[in-house]
């Protein structure tokens, strides 16, 4: 564990295990991850503790497994949406009202913290950068970097729900017939050939 | 833990522990997930376990957080590939032959067994089939509503490194410039509004 992590809580665990469980589940700390726990904590603190919030994230780079670990919002479950829309944000809203606030990584922000910046832009080859040095700025710079707004959400609001399921003409298997006349695999063209070997 | 899991291991876990971190990162036991975790555990026992193996997976619903829990694989690493066709099945693959094993959801093979056939096919409403006694017809059934193919992947193989990094002239954020001239958000319009309240 980075040192500097040892008095610090995120998301309601101590720092310490923040990381630790972003190792186990993501493979290692990655940078993305570990600024990805500030910002759910800043989403968790402005919203409180008694929203049972969704959340929408806006790139499906590392941000998604911070969501993931630190609330009770999944892919799965339906209650996060991933948007691959490559910009390094989530939000985290009440269903009911659909208020909530949107974290992002901010780029204005980074430019004094030359280590995170270098690496949120890519101006340098990772090798030059080492992980453990940029973890360490991250951990330094904490929400310095992140900016937070308050927001109303007004699209992907709710996952349709199924009605009723169809066995596609084409391959067989059980889809969701809102697709069309068979699935959206049989329509598109699947990603894979039988192995006859 | 239900009766029929205590002598049962799945993906490498006593059945029971499995159920546990089912309910604790997906929020609670879904048949979706504990089917997942039969799914997986297929794959992962014919690919072998010297194989790391990428995962693709064809529905947004309950599947991924199988493949989450049970494989290196998330979404927010980049291993787990996660396509919204609505087929109840997903590809272990290793990234470096392509080749590897597609598991799905057999309804052909669920009609033999009538409640986990009403579940997936939707036949009758949720308050009509317990979660226990759908969960005790899964555990008994295991693979015997699965089915498996050797496949070799031939689309959704990597995902693209980002080369550069661009400031949005109009959110003023980092993105992806591959995009276009402003982000993804900017292009399409945003899923917010500014909460001036």
């Amino acid at each position: 564990m980075h040192a500097l992590a040892s008095d610090l809580k995120l998301c309601g665990r101590p720092a310490g295990r923040v990381l630790e469980e972003i190792e186990r589940f993501h493979g290692f700390p990655a940078p993305g991850v570990v600024i990805g726990a500030f910002m759910v904590d800043w989403a968790q603190e402005v919203i409180g503790p008694r929203v049972e919030a969704d959340a929408i994230v806006e790139t499906l780079r590392c941000l998604p497994d911070a969501v993931q670990l630190f609330t009770p919002c999944t892919l799965g479950n339906g209650w996060m949406k991933v948007l691959d829309w490559d910009r390094f944000a989530l939000t985290l809203y009440d269903r009911a009202t659909r208020r909530g606030y949107r974290v992002w990584l901010d780029a204005g922000k980074t430019a004094a913290h030359p280590a995170i910046h270098d690496w949120f832009l890519k101006r340098v080859p990772k090798d030059a950068l080492p992980l453990e040095i940029l973890l360490g700025r991250i951990l330094e710079a904490r929400r310095a970097v992140l900016s937070c707004r308050s927001v109303i959400v007004t699209d992907f609001l709710r996952r349709p729900k199924k009605d009723s399921i169809a066995i596609c003409p084409g391959c067989g298997e059980a889809f969701d017939p809102r697709a069309g006349d068979c699935c959206k695999g049989c329509l598109r063209g699947g990603y894979f050939k039988l192995d006859s070997a």
